[in-house]
């Protein structure tokens, strides 16, 4: 049994939503379907979500947003018609979508708010539902809360109960299709709370971890993860097969495939996700497995992240000083910090963190109690560091990889403020300069996959030629 | 005015000696000496603190140690009678040496043991006085004591009290030559207590802050500090000029020059330091200075230690955890064990300490702990690695340093455990296993002192030729 989950530019529109359903009815393993909810059709266009979000917070305020209701209300409406579903199926949408959006009444605002956002999905998966349906096949909604995706009760925030596994694990005996909404949960009490953004990816995470499926299947619009940022480096070499561990080290450092937490429950229960295009289903996509495969690449991936600063602190024979270390760190905790990475010489350690959350405020307070409470000989703070990651299995075991790095580095003439490796065997990070940041990616790319699009090019020149 | 600090092979017998004398003599400056107890004399000698120590334990086990005895009293006698002084000043120091070794029914044994070590100083400071006197020179024995040496009051690790340097500095309007024994101070109710091992650099440190001297000149038995450690490469390139911050950072490493502690008071007090050879006083030598110099080399040394071990945890999500790092290094600090380095991955951290720290008994609670109180995905602990240094003011500015060394690195191919470098300014660290350690100082000194090698072995033909 494969879990699908389609993402909002897969589901944007009735055309989007065809294809969708013929990817479903195309593998007969594909029993267990979540969609978010409608997307972008264009550049320009708003998600249904932020429509939804748009009409919340207009309602809440002046308690009336006709015009924002029927912009949500014309994007179900204009996928119904095109869909050709029934003149009663759409009105029975709509007249739940619009209790939904009335029900303020019942509900604390927040409690509103989450319950009209989830409705862009819980719309979504009747309607794919209805469609399926009206191809010929047995597919069915269902609510989460009648599954039982039990969840805590943080709203906007929610996370899966543990109790919950037991009881969604019935959809795998369930006969037909299930489409499930994605994005939300219900507490024991039964109220609807949400998963934090992009929670559609949380819900079928946790589904596939439920049924214990032989894939994840997570489509999207891009016919893959690529080694590296699209929008720095041109037709980028795509990514055949990453581990969960490669992916985590990628996501962290601004590789936006998935919310970090999403993968947890799929990782945890050792299920294979699929990366794949809903506009190119043919396309093999990007696998994330537990194991890396056995002829693995030393490099996978490239990523880089601004916004972080460092504290630096000096004192003559700290490193003989037992408690030192502890000390500062319990000084960033007293101040609800959490920091990065701590690199440290002889007598100095660095403490690297995110710039958002070192505000001025506590960065006086921190600076300080460094000073009064170590009695350091130094403390200075530097802001506007990016770090750069180059991820890759069994890269550690390869001599040679921080020299290749190194060297493309220094001739693309950039200063390295720090150097981080050797926790990781999948990574090694590098400190620059934010404003050298995407010069560095680009270097490294150069450096370890530049080979590759030449051939790339050529393979593509020899298919050219073939056609 | 000079401090200049005297070690144990410039004073091991009368012609060494005599040599110190001569090199006291040549420079007005040089008002204040202080001196170690004779070292050895050739390889398999005894240096005269090993005999006392042997003395002291012996006469503390039986009550009777006079083969003992007669070893130090011989080693005296022969420098006396060879710098023929005369009968009466033998016998005067002979006395007192006596009285000292036959002193253990007023002092408890650690304070005995203390007195008999502080010993081999100070018969040698009084010798030393003795003879320049016989010279014709305005010179006098000063007791520790009396000068004001005052230090706290634990046993064979005293550290120098802050107002010793007020009386101290009445050092500076003594008149003519004054001869301070090392290795010593005096508590302030006048019991004597030794300074740890090495103890006379630390004297002499603490002597040069106290009369502001322009320079404290170190006599040691080479020419100079040398780049790299003239066990691994021969004849390796002369370090001239070395801040004190490379100069910690390389001692960290195992570039046994002084005892990490004993540069702290000149450090503080801004003195420059010079490491000057007794046997060859018209070498440069190498100086100890605050500010590099204007024209720094990038790389000023290279050394290792082995005999690091390295806790490895890893946790999903960790760095999300406020407060993990803290939590484990608390853990470390309630086994009273310091740390030295945490580099750290996305999900994991390692935490590098000296293997000899962390017993059995602690690594198997340390791990059981950080298991059951942090919930950690895994956590292992590897032995055997070597800490490579590369050290030099100014490295971190110039790009391509590090590119360089992980290239040398990876032709010897040796595998980088860790690297670590972005806290200091001064220093670049490798880890790597301990039996690939060797290898790597040499790879990193071909590589940035090769040419100068070559340079050098050039002018030594030219120079052969002009003889």
């Amino acid at each position: 049994m494969k879990v699908a989950k389609f993402g909002g530019t897969s589901l944007a529109n009735a055309e989007q939503i065809k294809k969708v359903c013929s990817i479903v009815r195309a593998d007969q393993e594909r029993r267990l379907v979540v969609v978010s909810a409608p997307g972008k059709r264009f550049k320009d266009d708003t998600k249904v979500t932020d429509l939804l979000i748009n009409y919340a917070e207009r309602y809440l305020e002046t308690g009336e947003a006709a015009a924002e209701k029927q912009a949500i209300l014309g994007r179900y409406q204009e996928i119904v018609a095109e869909l050709h579903l029934s003149v009663e199926v759409g009105a029975q949408i709509e007249a739940e979508l619009d209790e939904v959006l009335s029900n303020e009444k019942r509900l604390s605002p927040d409690r509103f708010m989450d319950a009209v956002k989830a409705a862009g999905e819980d719309t979504c998966a009747k309607v794919v539902a209805h469609y399926l349906r009206s191809l010929g096949e047995e597919a069915h909604y269902i609510n989460p809360q009648e599954a039982g995706m039990l969840v805590t009760d943080e709203v906007g925030n929610a996370h899966v109960l543990p109790e919950a596994y037991e009881k969604l694990s019935a959809l795998r005996s369930g006969s037909g299709i299930t489409v499930f909404p994605g994005f939300f949960g219900f507490t024991k009490t039964g109220d609807l709370v949400t998963f934090s953004r992009g929670g559609s990816d949380i819900t079928g995470s946790i589904l596939a971890a439920a049924v214990k499926a032989n894939v994840y299947e997570n489509f999207t619009d891009v016919d893959s993860v690529y080694v590296v940022n699209p929008n720095l480096i041109a037709h980028p070499v795509e990514v055949k097969e990453i581990t969960y561990r490669e992916m985590r080290e990628l996501s962290y450092s601004g590789f936006g495939v998935f919310h970090e937490e999403a993968l947890i429950p799929a990782y945890q229960a050792n299920i294979p996700v699929c990366i794949k295009n809903t506009n190119n289903p043919s396309a093999p996509g990007t696998m994330i497995v537990s194991e890396p495969p056995v002829s693995t690449k030393r490099v996978s991936g490239i990523a880089s992240d601004s916004g972080f600063c460092s504290i630096y602190v000096s004192k003559y024979l700290m490193n003989k000083e037992i408690g030192f270390g502890r000390k500062l760190l319990q000084i960033l905790e007293e101040e609800y910090l959490s920091y990065e990475h701590t690199p440290s010489g002889i007598d100095n350690i660095s403490v690297i963190l995110r710039e958002r959350d070192l505000t001025a405020d506590k960065e006086q307070r921190i600076v300080e109690r460094i000073q009064s409470e170590l009695r350091v000989d130094d403390v200075s703070v530097t802001h506007g560091l990016a770090l750069v990651m180059i991820v890759g299995e069994g890269m550690r075991q390869s001599v040679g990889t921080t020299a290749r790095a190194t060297a493309a580095l220094a001739t693309a003439k950039i200063n390295l403020e720090m150097i981080n490796q050797g926790s990781s065997e999948v990574s090694m990070m590098f400190g620059v300069k934010s404003e050298e940041a995407d010069r560095a990616v680009i270097a490294l790319y150069q450096e370890f996959f530049g080979c590759e699009e030449d051939e790339k090019a050529t393979a593509h020149q020899a298919s050219s030629v073939m056609v």
